[in-house]
Formats: C-alpha cells, structure tokens, sequence
C-alpha cells in the first residue's frame, strides 16, 4: 500500500501532509488503527482553528503538567498508537526526565499491536514498557473496553496517568478510578479534554517537546515549588481560554467569508 | 481485520461511531483510501462545533445547490470514496432526479479502487458509471494529482460539477478551468469551500437527502425561478454565517470553559 500524495514542498497544507503519510505508514505497520487516522483528522481540525501555535494558556498548562507528574508518586506515561507514531522520542525523554514509567494502553487490543507500539518506543529508547501481552493482568473496572486491561505496576498503581490523545470512555474511567489525569488533547470540549486535570489544548507534536524541556527544568525545584504551580493551575480557565482563541479566530474568518480566491495561491 | 468499538446505543458519541466502522469497513473493501478516515475526522470536528445540525443557511445553500445543478447543461456528480461509502443511493438518485452523470474521480487512482467505487453506486441502483478504469482518458490540465484524468463524457465536458467531500487542489483546478462547482464541505474554510460557486456546509450525511427533495421539488420549476433562486444566493455570506454559528457556539461553550463532569454522563 502507498499513499504518498507526492506533495511539493510549496503546497500550502504541506506539514499536514506529511504527518499524515508518518500516521498513514504507522497503519501498515500495525501502531496505529484506522481509528487512529479518523481521530487525528479531528486533531488536525481543531488545530486548524486553533491557530496551529501554542498558544500562552497552552503553555501553562504544560507547565503545570510537568509539576503535577513530578510530583506523583508513581506516574504513567499511557501510550497508544497515535502518541507512539507522532512522538515516541518525546515519551521516552519524559519518561527519563520523570520517572514515570511507560505503558502501552490501547483501545483496539489487536494481535501485534502492543508489540509494534512496543518496538517503535525500545527503539526511541525505552528500556522498559509495561502493558504488552501477559503483562496487563489487571482491571480498572471503571474503564470499559479492551482498556481496562492494565499493567499491576503501571496504570493500575499509578496516582497520575498522562493520556495523551486519549478517548473519553477511557479518561472518564481513570478519573472514576480516583487518578489525576493529564492529558494533550486539541479539542477542549472533548470528554477527555474536560474529565482531566491538566489539559493541554495544543498539537502534540509541539506541545511534547515542550513539556519534555519544561520537566527538565522543573525537576530539580522543591515539593512546594511544584504544589504552587499545580494550585495555581486552572484547568477550567485552560479550556475556556483554548474556546475563546478558537472563536476569536472564527470571528476574524467570519467578517470576510471568503479570504482566499483560486487565483492568489 | 475487524475494528468493532462494541459501541452501546447509549454511548453519547454512539452515532459518530457507527459512522465510523462503516467508514472503516470501507477501507477494507477498497472504497476508501486511507487519507479517507483523516479527512473524515477533520469533518467530525467541524460538525462538532456547528452543533451537528443543519443550519438555516446551510438548507439555502442546499435549494441553490440543487437550482444549479437542474440549470446545468452538462452536470455531473464527482464521486471520491468517502462519499460513495456514505451515501451512495443518494448520489444515484441525486442522479435520476436531475439527469447528472455520475462519475467516479480518485486523488488516490490505486489499482481496485475506482471499480469497488463503481461497484459501490451500481448496487445503489446506478445504471452509468463514468470515469472507471480506461474511460478517464481526458486530462485537465488546471487539476494536479491524478484526478486531472477525467471522463471526456463526463467532467471534461461538464459545465457544473457536484463535488462533496472534495480536496482543495482538484476544486481549484476546476474553478480555473471555468466550471461552476457545487460542494458539501464542513469546514467553511478549506479551499474547496472557499473556491466553490455554492458550498453547502453541513455534514453529507444529512445534506444529501435534503438536497436530493430539493432536487425533486424544484425540477419541474422554469428556468427564470431556478435562475432567481441562484442569483440570490451569496456564497461569501454562507460562510460567513456557517462560521458565525460555530463562533458562537463556543462562545457560548468557552463562558463555561468545563461543561460536563465525568459523573454526569
């Protein structure tokens, strides 16, 4: 199968595209499931209306998400295809810079896929990844579908999970389950996106590398340091602030109707 | 491969989803390329933050939609795979109701796919199907990509042509190469939207019904009624409005900023 839509460098969505032939790729090698591409589809609109930057509110939001999972005492990195196939590195160095240990946790528990998911983070760097195979012997009961499979030392004992990208069904689980949820997620009405503690409206290809030098630099600062910036940290504000940047947008949109014409690209 | 989410009717996003495995189902079956479940999301979201309703702006673009597609001398229906995976017996009788030739047009022309497509609207009840395997021997050359290879009986000739669902490229091309292009897209800003001569913006699964009873409605009216209801629609001010509706939803949604809570659902 290829699906290379040979695009010229000039083209005006040519950075979209070629994440999508990376996620496209990462269908044939069994990270990601079909599931997986319509769901970054959504991303990819949200991201559009967002601006497609980091916005000031984005940022805060990383900091504080880098303090509460320095602050766990057993933190999990929850990692399924999308987040595998954009940022495998990126969750390596988080999990290096946090201690917090990796999980392959996935919705669709297709045969191979754990293990594919497994091998694009070994070859990023990971040492260790919970979740594969055998490995997930215990139930969240909270959480419904294949998910609730988890690992006893991982998200099962875990106080915070960060679950990047991750469905409703599944955060709403955790959260019932009493665990602090982080999470990257570019829709801020999205369940996730309002079930979690820290969200982080942003791409996740932008915002990980963002989050990975923000706990670098926090990792060496105190408890109460780290207490301060979650305390002060309004994941309520975070979404409003996300919605009101995306209607501000609309809003300059909207007053022209139409802002490009055939014959200016 | 089989991706079924086990979605209960109580799911809150248990008709996106259904949509969803069908879509996936078509994957497998060659409808759909990939790139397909992207794109899919992308409109997901949109309808998302439209209020996954037809607006009353949306229902005029659709009458003038159907006026211009009945005043075509030469009309024809482009058919990708998504839209021949949603709603196929539309497009036939979309096609029966105004005399538009449907024909099958592919970013991605893989081997198979312009056949299960054709395969696909034949079951639907299409007697013709143009622009399959050797029959698409015009090139236009304003369309990059391989969807410059179209039908001389069909888009070549065509002085309207429908294309829901459609990438920016293949409208552009179209525009310039002096057609009137009638489209069904939900995101009010893409290119395709921004190019067309009327943009329906609404999600084609509940656009093409309504079109097609407007097709049916207004094909016994004269061409000077047909002609007064395209003159007096505004495409700038369709989008306009689509965007407006969506601004305003999440204002409405940002003053909340969290507006449903894990144990409400």
């Amino acid at each position: 199968m290829s699906e290379k839509p040979h695009v010229s460098k000039k083209h005006p969505r040519a950075e979209s595209i070629k994440i999508r032939e990376r996620l496209t790729r990462n269908v044939e090698t069994n990270v990601l499931a079909l599931a997986g591409l319509i769901a970054h589809g959504r991303g990819e609109a949200f991201d559009y209306i967002l601006g497609e930057e980091t916005t000031p509110s984005a940022f805060k939001a990383i900091t504080a998400a880098a303090a509460t999972i320095l602050l766990a005492e057993r933190p999990v990195l929850s990692v399924n295809g999308n987040v595998a196939a954009l940022c495998a590195e990126e969750l390596v160095e988080l999990s290096k810079a946090t201690g917090a240990k990796l999980e392959v946790n996935l919705f669709h528990r297709l045969s191979g896929r754990e293990e594919a998911i497994e091998g694009v983070l070994r070859e990023a760097g990971a040492d260790e990844v919970l979740g594969v195979g055998g490995s997930a012997t215990a139930r969240i009961d909270e959480v419904f579908s294949d998910r609730r499979r988890v690992d006893p030392r991982g998200i099962y004992a875990a106080d915070v999970v960060f679950v990047p990208l991750e469905d409703g069904d599944r955060t709403e689980g955790l959260v019932r389950a009493g665990k602090r949820v982080v999470t990257v997620d570019l829709n801020p009405m999205s369940r996730t996106a309002q079930f979690a503690s820290v969200t982080i409206v942003d791409n996740v290809v932008r915002a990980l590398p963002l989050l990975v030098s923000e706990a670098e630099r926090l990792k060496g600062s105190g408890r109460v340091e780290l207490q301060g910036i979650v305390d002060e940290f309004d994941n309520r504000e975070a979404l409003s602030d996300a919605m009101t940047v995306m209607e501000k947008r609309l809003h300059t949109l909207a007053e022209k109707g139409i802002f490009i014409e055939p014959y200016d690209v």
